[in-house]
């Protein structure tokens, strides 16, 4: 498949025209592609524990973090309400030596290993399932399709595609690399691995173990490998209900456009209604994956229920 | 076992005594009561899922929720950084009709569902494992015990105890009423099912059903059912991981003791090393259970891992 | 004057039509009628300094305050970075002894004692001077009037009319009083002063002194004295280059209309462009000026220089 | 006077013991050297208002602001809670026309121009006037000398001392550069200007301007020119009521001893109780006083009233 790098909106056109979902599920739908997510892949996916070892997939959250303040996203914020210097001083005012420390947080919901929500992209005004963007996120937040409508779903069988191991050096791939659908293919037939309808699939470029090794620098942000435009049928065809990436943006940085702005969101949020995580810490899952050879498991991720928001931090834990 | 109501610190004494663990898990541990909960216990979990249906058992996070400010605590404050209506306006800047939404919030840790980490209680001065409080918990967060290190392990053998259902009326407990061992084995019984070592137990008292219809009152605060400070002995010898309620404070409110404030926390949390959930909304998944007879299930309850945090927001995820 | 109580919108096209400055200072204006506070004034101001005292009017920004969480208003939430319990236990790592606090701030811009910049009111989605809203006010912030404009210009002459003891009982005017220009005039004119051009005028209702004595209540947003909708005309005649009253909003509540919602507003902000305060605390000033009969002052309101912001919180100082 | 450079512990004792002022306004002091602000003085100041114009003295408070992360010091994060794109679409559900827009901010109270307040800084473990630092901050905030107390008062004769044009090349001292007592001399010589007891004094040191030239860089925190450690005495002596520069830290940046951070405020501070204003914009001021030779003037620069705070964001006014 080539790309005519110079016309990104009429290839973003065929895309979405190709593999948009638009009323797949009904002119009501709030969830996208993880409607794939069915009850019989939650039993597959229960079925992959067997040794019973689990792994976070999330970054830690504080200031730390990767954000440099591109369009106001700051890394996490926490501070305390009362401490234990308080409490230790005798200086909170409860009876018979009870002490207690309280904290806040204020945060972008996506600083760090976030979902995307549905009300996240849109494509000339459209929201996912063609709803009218403005009618569907205002100040107000996601009026439709916020993401505390996913909450209870996200949890069934995971697969990680270590395609910076199988198609990299030194587990990592270059920045600007865009990953294929031959590249995923590969990978997952290196890992001996199938991905199919309602699977929730996790990409690892490397990407997160260079940052952790060399510093943040533009992590988030800056240049990246990532899935190329051209994934777009294959993300369409495998009926996956969700993707997730240890990189900032999921796409391949810069993008393969002149000029352009992550087209593949553009076609794989509002049109396929395709459910995408981003940061993502895969190493440890990876080391795992690659010593006892199996690159599937169960996996929750359930975003926070937070009303209106069209993303959410997430603390995935994967379980074999 | 009766209480001298008019003395709490030596009754508090007393408990701690003979239900601590401190140095059970060495003098370096950080899970606390969450070392219980081992792979085999996973392997268990994971096989009681049977029909894969999920349940969020997790409140919405919004400015309606039930905090009135005591403390500080206030509902989250979601805020959008981006919107569809910025972006349907053409406002944005962004080329090829790619518009995008973000968000941020600002909530308090305890604000809603959540875990209380191990830094969230103090015993006069002393946090979990007999540390010294004031080098524990610092205005720049937990600095050993935070709830980051939690975040791999909150995944296991989930069992409801709907008291509120067994014990109560219309599936209610009154406010006070004082939830007993013999009320938590009757409860288990009545349901066929068995409490053991590394169990994440949720009871249900029905406060929060009760909210729902009446409205928010004094259910971040106020009176409550809740676990009897007696309790603290069937905490430790069942061996359970972790127990969460669908109350604001756990224990029974107004306390047991004359002047006290939370005495079950001093001696489950800094003495005992109990993971405690609080505000959960476990009505669904109670129906379901009710209906089939299942009171197990597969429940992840990860915390996100931020640096230092006493507590966290959590979705927990059940699946049967 | 009389009003059709059920014909809002025709009243407010009138008042707009009759009291709007669109275009009297430029099509770039940003200031609104503080362009009327020219230097004359503010020498004129600058001599009203006889004795040297000095009077905030602003309430106390914290948890205490008014707000109930209407449209996301909340209280400030004031944590702290670094504490002196902290620093006295020697926990800080600093050098030679010693050590610091530090805080940070999280605050709707309009939750106590603040301006209303002006981008906070549209009239049929036109912003102040006739710009379109959609272009003047976006998830970005106020990018043509933001209230950083204003902050060297709010000093100058202030003038007390104490309505609340002038026409009230014990200094209160009743919750539903709409003072009209019947009542500022005998107002001005008991206290023996002149209101004109460029004046920063300040009506005392006594509201907040009630709510001081009897409890916030509904102060935020519910019934109050304030502003007539009959008083556009006044507000235009004399040229004053502000407003503020001791009142949540201004005008007064219950709207003298049937189905209505601040209508002075509508008229006020975008079509004459007024500088309007909210939430002032007259109280010790009023107390100063009636004691010694001299209403008239120097009066410095800076707003915060919050880039794009469509208010600003202000700690007003008067100095007689 | 010469400093022993490699024991500031020592010199910072005796400074203290040299320049201190505990005691001096009673035990109660909530001041310090604001007290020397007397009505005289601000009839005084009053009388420099000779033609009216007007000057901010602030920085703008927005993402684009100096901060980088140092001890959780962001800068400030504004967001928008209704704006004009959502109210010219029509969205806002409010009657006859009138749309709206609020906002909020999340903001440290330290990261752009502020003053300190009595509470910032500590002195093995003393508070100003003497206090316990651990029962004067803790994570409730300054629980004696918040910041709210000063509310009234910092209004008064300012007077500027525009060091880097007297002394410095085109207008800028470099980073490093320690203002001595000699150079402040001069500088009032050279303007023809006297400084005093309860004068509001700015120190001009081009580390602003040149900033703005060349970008932040590490403006917050880095190397800077800034007030000697020797000018404890002319500090004390001269009976000051506060002093405020155009850099982040008041004092020179590397301090002048060779493990220290910040000594001067270690004296200035807990044991003087002087207060000082930081990242203050005196380059348009200092431009006028230039053209008529002018370097005094009026000078109301009110904290925000927030209870039990450290510090305050502040947005100066002169006046002359």
């Amino acid at each position: 498949m080539t790309l005519d790098r110079t016309d990104p909106e009429s290839e973003i056109a065929r895309a979405a025209e190709a593999f948009g979902n638009w009323g797949r599920w009904g002119a009501d739908d709030r969830l996208g592609t993880l409607n794939f997510l069915d009850e019989a892949k939650r039993r597959q996916g229960a079925s992959l524990v067997r040794r019973g070892v689990s792994f976070s997939l999330s970054q830690r959250f504080d200031m730390d973090g990767p954000q440099k303040g591109w369009r106001r996203r700051t890394n996490p914020v926490h501070t305390m309400l009362d401490t234990g210097t308080d409490a230790s001083l005798g200086l909170q005012g409860f009876p018979h030596g009870i002490g207690g420390a309280d904290d806040v947080i204020a945060m972008p919901l996506q600083c760090s290993t976030q979902w995307d929500g549905l009300g996240h992209i849109f494509d000339h005004g459209r929201a996912w399932n063609g709803r009218d963007a403005a009618k569907t996120v205002t100040s107000d937040g996601d009026l439709v399709t916020g993401i505390e409508h996913m909450a209870p779903y996200v949890a069934g069988r995971g697969v990680l595609l270590d395609v910076g191991h199988v198609v990299g050096t030194d587990g990592e791939l270059p920045d600007g690399f865009a990953i294929t659908e031959e590249h995923l293919t590969a990978t997952a037939e290196a890992h001996g691995v199938a991905v199919g309808r309602g699977d929730l699939v996790l990409v690892r470029t490397g990407r997160l173990a260079r940052a952790r090794r060399e510093g943040w620098g533009e992590y988030a942000g800056g240049p990246s490998p990532g899935l190329s435009f051209t994934t777009a049928g294959w993300l369409h065809r495998t009926e996956i209900a969700a993707i997730a990436t240890d990189t900032w943006g999921f796409e391949v940085r810069p993008n393969e456009f002149e000029h352009a702005f992550q087209p593949l969101h553009q076609v794989a949020i509002p049109n396929m209604g395709l459910l995408i995580g981003e940061m993502w810490d895969l190493d440890a899952l990876a080391a795992d994956c690659a010593t006892d050879g199996v690159h599937e498991f169960w996996l929750t991720a359930a975003p926070l229920p937070i009303t209106g928001a069209v993303g959410s931090p997430v603390n995935p834990i994967a379980v074999k």
